[in-house]
């Protein structure tokens, strides 16, 4: 079951390392989650693993070990690989020698949108370029029981390994959408009965006065420039935090936090 | 005034390639702020700038050349570089041809305890290890309008070139003390009649039914390991922030945000 490769011309070592680029995860279909805790966090999910690769150096430590023995009990594909050729995959620093390559999800905004239960709780991330930031927005939205996360054209790719490290296995656990406009987006919504809430520094209602126990989207913008016109003018209330000290503004992962356990907050009685 | 050094065997170049190592940088108490941005800050908050290092390529815009025009009004030491000793001395994947060297401050905790007005809200950074983490800590802290921020030892370093740039200028902004035990942070904030909450993952009251109107310290743990012993069982209150959905744990920086944003939302009334 467990295959050796050693040559780094190998057709499967190049397809993996081109996961690298955003060009050829859209092109395959597939991304590339590391590291000995996010493996277990998508088997965990059950979320099928295409091919796990680990060095021998790797599968000697216990809890790295017991995530491949649940993975070859699942059929799936392993292969061994040296030290430099693992490098030649790796996308971190220190690498733990333990990646799974995935297929991405294709999650459908209109099935988010009417799962049913609780009023919905979208966070829309709108052209949010540091991939930290996004994977740690999507970390938080998981952490309140959002309904979903989507993620607009333009923000940054949700499947970039660095993306994926930051979320820490949450991408793994809500619905996260991406790819659409925020035209589209605001169709659905609008269909939903899902009101726009756009965060930003001013001439706004404070965000914790908004009433956020109602079905909404709460959309996060650029980290330069903020949420774009098209949703400024789509949101039906604008959501400010304010801004006490001389800061000029807050980091946008700081800030989805902020915004989304209000809403846990207002929502604890429903 | 202004100079002009060529050689990377220059005793100044040599001074301050050497800190970016916190070693060099506790031994001669000084620290980088770099980047145009940064660069602007102190000199707006009137931190005085020992150094001021730049390429000829970055005074041609327009933004730092205001800036460099005003430190040199200030009298600061103005020396001009070639691209390649630039980069010898930045910190930075992409420099901007711009730096500051600057003196560390010595901030007293019993000073920053000691400020009449509002009750006291100080944020004490209790082994978080990421610069990244800890100068967005200081950056929220800065935008709520802390009493300041204590960095304990064990913590990152907040003269790293990393840390000061996360805060995006907010440690020239509010006080941020630095290499205190958690016995000597104890004993003061105990003196000053201040409570220390710790926040924690469980066993503990939710974040929001806490007071935090009165006079109060926040404790931020490490990472993995969360606040340490000490001042979880020095703590008046543990403060827990409820994970809903099947994250394990929220990015620090982000819980920091929470609990400081809901102090905002307590005090508006103050």
């Amino acid at each position: 079951m467990t295959e050796f490769i050693s040559s780094p011309a190998n057709k499967l070592i190049k397809e993996i390392a081109s996961l690298k680029h955003k060009k050829y995860r859209d092109n395959l279909g597939m991304f590339v989650a590391e590291g000995v805790r996010l493996v277990e966090e998508c088997a965990a999910a059950r979320w099928p693993v295409d091919v796990c690769i680990y060095t021998e150096a790797a599968a000697a430590h216990k809890r790295a070990q017991a995530v491949i023995d649940r993975l070859i009990a699942a059929n799936c594909r392993m292969v061994v690989v040296p030290e430099d050729i693992y490098h030649r995959l790796s996308d971190t620093e220190q690498p733990q020698g333990l990646m799974a390559v995935l297929k991405k999800r294709k999650v459908s905004i209109e099935q988010m949108v009417a799962k049913e239960g609780k009023p919905p709780l979208i966070v829309v991330l709108d052209g949010i370029q540091d991939p930290g930031n996004a994977g740690t927005i999507i970390r938080t939205a998981d952490a309140v029981g959002c309904t979903g996360v989507v993620a607009l054209k333009g923000s940054a790719d949700i499947y970039a390994g660095k993306t994926v490290r930051a979320t820490m296995g949450s991408l793994f656990h809500l619905p996260v959408a991406e790819g659409l406009t925020s035209e589209e987006l605001v169709a659905v919504l609008a269909k939903a009965g899902i009101s726009i809430l756009a965060t930003c520094l001013q001439n706004s209602a404070v965000y914790y006065q908004a009433d956020l126990k109602k079905p909404v989207a709460i959309v996060l913008g650029n980290e330069g420039q903020g949420v774009s016109r098209e949703l400024m003018e789509a949101a039906e209330v604008r959501l400010n935090i304010p801004l006490i000290g001389q800061a000029e503004s807050l980091n946008v992962a700081v800030a989805a936090g902020i915004v989304l356990y209000e809403a846990v907050r207002q929502r604890v009685t429903l």
